[in-house]
């Protein structure tokens, strides 16, 4: 097993040279991509789609076919886990992710255990074996998993929207409940991801998407304590290969350098963090993935291209950025400005290496 | 005209001496007591009741006469202005704030004008002058407005929720029509706010509550640079008493060196920030306002005086500090629990004086 004929990413991602900035795009396979819309509807429901392993290859591909991007991604949803630990993930239309069976009190929490991803979470690691045959080694294929921490605000609360308000309640109230079940959810994540990476990902990305509704301390004890375990404890190398990690905590800005010394090889940056200034706070201790505001694929592609430069030279001379947006893709953003953000990172990038 | 008999709200705000830390709470007449539900439903909807100088004044006095609060604030909405110029407020039940005429086109844009709150926002002015009134003098009231950036959101999205993505568009597309609007708002809110200093309040709050949600560079020059205009506008004093203004930008805890310097005297801090390290970032240049986060008045009274001790502690010594809630307080907080930290505060705060 060699690395993809472009492993731009997985060079970018743990620091070494690359003639360009590779790029990708969260949810680069969404509801921007008529061809994606016209599958979903074929799969049913979106949790249908996500445990069809022929139907998420063909959505996984699919923003491949249109735009030279330098990765896949797996297509799936951060909450796969506390489904298959039975608290029935569904999505009711036009809203976020709901469970319904929600952790109500401390029996429900006792009962928990992590999931056998080889059996319980089979149609994922099916869909990473067929997408990684279907790339045929021409680009790196990333896998992914929600933190800890925020499976536990989606399973307490059961749902967006409410400020995850029961899981801040337990967080200040019963702090040793909760640690009881991010112990679970941090064993559960680093099967999960391990067996992701025994199916043929090659690298891998932590989306910590609540953590950054936490104060300062609250973050480190609750979200980074539990990030670092997993870290720790995942497989660092597939085949002689090196498997990056990429931990991405959404509004957390304020707290990089920690998030620096987590294990992470590479931090995600939302769009609201400089990303040059970020780099002077995080030194070569790690690699930054971003961080483009998604907003700025709703407007032309000459200002996709101004703000695409703006990010590049931000960031500047040398190795270690991975170009994204600093959040997943709005499913109001055409794909031709998708197209247009590919070459720009392309042709203003190499530049800077 | 004197100071309140109780001033040590605006003494902390200019970093003056004061025994205690004083506190108080964004949104303290709201949905969590029942005495509001009850005036509210009396008045019809929201807007009637902040259209209603009596009942306007009679919940703003509610929380004053259950807790032992160092300021009384305006009972009102940060969308007043937006609604005076014709753009039509309305709330959805269990939804956030509308306009039934968002700006759609540069000639909405043009067409706007600057309100005369003298006419226009009588209503506010007229509570106003009951509250200070019915305070007689024990504490001071504090006015606010929305900041010209956070209003310009909701004028162009028509509501929240939308990731004001019309706004941004426009942000990115056309900045210059976007500063036209902005150019118009920073002088409704410096008319709005001089006419309530005007009319008797005795320091001024600027919510920039989406200002956070941008780039760094773009809240540079879309959402400060009008506070800043804002700030260099106010007037300085009433009746030779100094008017503190407050700034508070939600989520904007990476750029705090830039607000120290926007013309406010004390900055309002989210709950993600931690206080002491926000205090050594700005130095003695601003006094601090905040920042517990609400979640932790849903634990139980010695929870809350914990952690009401550990931010008073995380500030540390000296003068500067006016306590309050990093957010809006959440309609499930047992009002017993609002007691709770008030008396925790001024309990645990004098060591530090």
């Amino acid at each position: 097993m060699s690395r993809p004929k472009n492993d731009t990413l997985l060079r970018a991602l743990l620091n070494e040279p690359t003639p360009y900035t590779p790029v990708w795009i969260m949810r680069q396979a969404g509801r921007y991509l008529p061809e994606y819309n016209q599958t979903r509807a074929r799969a049913g429901s979106f949790l249908d789609l996500c445990k069809n392993p022929d139907l998420a290859t063909e959505v996984t591909l699919q923003p491949l076919a249109r735009f030279s991007l330098d990765a896949a991604i797996l297509f799936s949803d951060i909450l796969t886990i506390p489904d298959a630990m039975g608290l029935g993930l569904y999505f009711a239309e036009g809203e976020g992710p709901r469970f319904h069976h929600p952790l109500r009190d401390d029996g429900d929490i006792r009962k928990l255990s992590a999931p056998d991803p080889a059996t319980e979470l089979r149609y994922v690691l099916d869909a990473v074996g067929q997408i990684r045959k279907a790339l045929d080694g021409a680009i790196p294929l990333l896998g992914f998993s929600g933190s800890p921490f925020t499976l536990a605000c989606y399973m307490i609360d059961g749902r967006s929207g409410t400020d995850f308000h029961e899981t801040k309640k337990m967080l200040y109230q019963r702090p040793a409940l909760l640690h009881q079940l991010l112990e679970i959810n941090a064993h559960a994540v680093t099967d999960y991801l391990n067996a992701q990476i025994e199916a043929g990902v090659q690298a891998v990305m932590i989306f910590d998407t609540w953590g950054g509704m936490l104060a300062g301390e609250a973050f480190h004890e609750f979200s980074l304590r539990y990030i670092e375990r997993v870290c720790t404890q995942l497989r660092r190398e597939r085949e002689g290969q090196k498997v990056p990690r990429v931990v991405f905590t959404k509004g957390g800005g304020l707290w990089l350098e920690s998030l620096a010394q987590c294990g992470a090889d590479a931090l995600g940056l939302d769009w609201t963090v400089d990303i040059g200034k970020a780099r002077a706070r995080v030194g070569d201790r790690v690699a930054l993935q971003g961080n483009l505001d998604p907003a700025v694929l709703l407007a032309s592609p000459d200002v996709i291209h101004r703000e695409a430069a703006r990010i590049l030279a931000g960031y500047g001379y040398g190795n270690g950025h991975v170009f994204n947006l600093g959040h997943g893709i709005s499913q109001y953003t055409p794909p031709e400005n998708v197209a247009a953000l590919v070459d720009a990172v392309h042709s203003e990038s190499p530049q800077f290496h």
